[in-house]
């Protein structure tokens, strides 16, 4: 509400916010940053460029940090309730791009820091939040929320008949043929069921072929109740972009349809 | 009715319904004890850990077995009709998750009754039954069953088309390609048309190559077919929940939304 | 309109319509020849079984056959123009399931007749046309055929997206890591945008496993149109269902909506 | 307007349009010498096909060439803004379909070459555009287009969720169980999520096989959303069309069919 804007403000603007040509600029440079420094960690994964290339990538993986530190140090700075900010879902990933860096100097470079040095390709989506993408991506998650209860018994029902299967094809196939445990066949009823099919575990009897065949085409039955699931509730939410937007000038209710003349809530004429 | 409930009834509230905290408590340990149980099962059936716990997942089997036949037994004496719960699917369910361990006294231990013993995981669906998600699980079996006819129309013309393109494949390909007989052969058009593809049979001849190249591109659009009366149904099952079923008294008006209080139409209020 | 039917005519009704009690019968007895006929071509293709049984089954075939020749002769003797009957596409089915049986005494069985008797499987299809699954089988016809050009479309797409991708992979690859020429790279572009799999060609090279990576987000993207089409015009297809079944008073137009209050067509009323 | 029209003006008829027989002809013709000359490169890459055939094929290249390029300059010559065309989408795939040939005059016939002369077969889209199939292309195409941003967020998703996966089972199985660096990794997490499984990389160890089976069914569940995606825009679309826009003059009801005469709420007769 007060015009005069302060430095730390005018910080926060550009560094949370997207509106102005500045915070926009912000947004694409740190984008940048993020798959550039995302594209290191992958190609220091590679023995060959790594043999070739380990100090050019070692300093650059520096760099990134202390630019990563930086905007984290003036992301705490500028906004109203730090702490909020650094416990939030994007403060903890923020914080781990940094982390893994500075403990190599005190652990010997443990492998499993990679996964922690490669969660910050996650920031990109801060960035989308903050985009013109923010309406679609709601309606997608909307869609995604309202479906969670069916896809929860559809997980369900999957792993149950992921339990069955598995241990009937363990009792039919057995360990000769590659079938070596439950957990094992489990694993194969999961890698048919998904239609995947590497071809690792495949069974080697009639009897098992054909208990085979008969899950495949479940399983190529099944994947149409979570699509259908998900279409039916994003054209639902379509939908009710569809509704008309007028509200009743008594009462103020809105969602009415396009061809309603009366609120539906008071009985009021609609324009 | 009445209002003072015997012992027996208060039983039968907490054990088979869900609406009580007792109730509930109960149910949430059921769960607990089924999964624990099928993890046994499942951990039992894994060489390297039957050898080193074998003895404790013996004595944890027979715990499980007398913990179900305990609940068993309390639900035959507090249910009214114990002959109409026994003979329906949930009670023979009930009494296959522990009819094993009692038959391995008798018998020695078949491999088969761990086929057996891992059903007890289908009475999870029990606990679904009673709770909140039993309107979402109502609304996936009536999109279900209202697509039943399409869906056996739709097997049905597989199943002819696997004959077919099997026993194509199999005088194409013939037995020196992998395409032994033509059951065989129609193991492989499953493989292929649902898209699963292990990779254990697959063409070698030119001209089997080019056929099969046909089936997966029918596969992938045959897959369209379920998925589509699927997401028609539950579309519509969703619909007939939004809308009310209520007409209007003055104008006879229908399809008013579930919370509508007056006539879209003449405005009049509604019941 | 007569009341007095013939003997012909009597035949003809059992055969070729399924409304009476012996319709109902000969269809039920039609179908379980029919399955049982294609169980015993099916498993004279297995070695184990031609070797033990052979003679059986030879025997079984004469059997079948004879049955088959027997049902087609009656069907042209009851049905008034036999020639519009012979010539239809059940007609040259049913001629197709008994001519492989007589031609193998002239010539020394080949390999290619089996083909030709299992399309016996056809005749199912003749049934489900007079059952009551003919409305469910209309609407998904009618939803695939008011989709054909948009499949026609989406499939010379995939046609030339094949063409495109194999060549690109071939001239990547090249022929020392198994995309020996065009033709074989464009079964390899199949099996992967199908999401298939089989895993008999794969691709070697860092660029060609990148390209791949593409080809299989392509792939899984594309799927949707299919779909995508097929949910649409089944929900269209539905819909029309709902349309109310009132007629114009004046002048016989059909189709209007459940809430019109005048024809759509002359504006006449509606009751 | 004018009715005397110029030879050239005549030819442009023919050769850009489709409504006079001839342009009819001469697009029928122009399809049946594009797949001629692609099924002629196609086969030129097979080694037995080009020992035996090479020269005929060399001569066919030719003369397809020589057909192509008077193609090319009579479009050039009739056709009123020529720089346009040539530098439009299909001007260029026109002058790709003639150049390889004349270079392989210059150069020694590289292979590369190969995959710029095949990309003739985009010229099959060009008639495409011209025929009653644009209605139905444009149906398509504007449910993918108004599809974009939801598709740009959910590859976005996948490729988030490629990078992290891909990194996870780099640490967790390895160099030595084939998962030799991050990218390579990556290629086998887009491998599984989208179901294609060749199975030349898969997971050795007990958490990656656990690991690997939750990543299909996260695959799996994850095709839903494009697929819902897609169905909803194009019942969308298809709605769009068979509703007119048209409102009643009297009593300003909208949602008319397209084909109704009079309102169907007041009996009016619309324009």
């Amino acid at each position: 509400m007060s015009h005069k804007i302060g430095h730390r403000e005018k910080l926060r603007i550009i560094i949370f916010e997207a509106d102005t040509p500045m915070g926009k600029f912000f947004d694409e440079a740190v984008i940048f940053v993020i798959v550039f420094s995302v594209f290191a960690v992958m190609l220091e994964s590679v023995a060959d460029i790594k043999d070739q290339f380990g100090e050019a990538l070692f300093w650059l993986e520096w760099f990134f940090t202390i630019v990563f530190t930086l905007e984290y140090i003036i992301r705490i700075y500028c906004i109203n309730k730090p702490f909020r900010y650094i416990f939030s879902f994007f403060g903890i990933v923020d914080l781990l791009a940094i982390l893994p860096t500075y403990l190599s100097l005190i652990l010997s470079g443990t492998h499993i820091l990679v996964v922690v040095r490669i969660l910050r390709v996650l920031r990109i989506f801060r960035i989308l939040k903050l985009t013109k993408y923010i309406a679609e991506a709601q309606t997608l998650s909307t869609a995604l929320v309202a479906s969670q209860r069916k896809i929860t018994i559809f997980l369900t029902s999957i792993l149950v008949l992921v339990v069955i299967l598995g241990s009937t094809m363990y009792v039919i196939e057995g360990a000769e043929n590659g079938f070596t445990s439950i957990p094992h066949s489990m694993y194969w009823a999961v890698v048919t069921l998904t239609t995947v099919g590497y071809g690792d575990v495949s069974p080697q009897t009639n009897l098992g072929k054909a208990l085979a065949s008969v899950v495949m085409i479940l399983g190529y039955g099944i994947i149409a109740v979570p699509t259908g699931i998900v279409s039916a509730e994003i054209a639902k939410s379509q939908q009710n972009i569809n509704t008309s937007t007028r509200i009743c000038p008594d009462c103020n209710e809105d969602g009415h349809d396009r061809d309603s003349q009366f609120c539906r809530h008071c009985g009021t004429e609609l324009d």
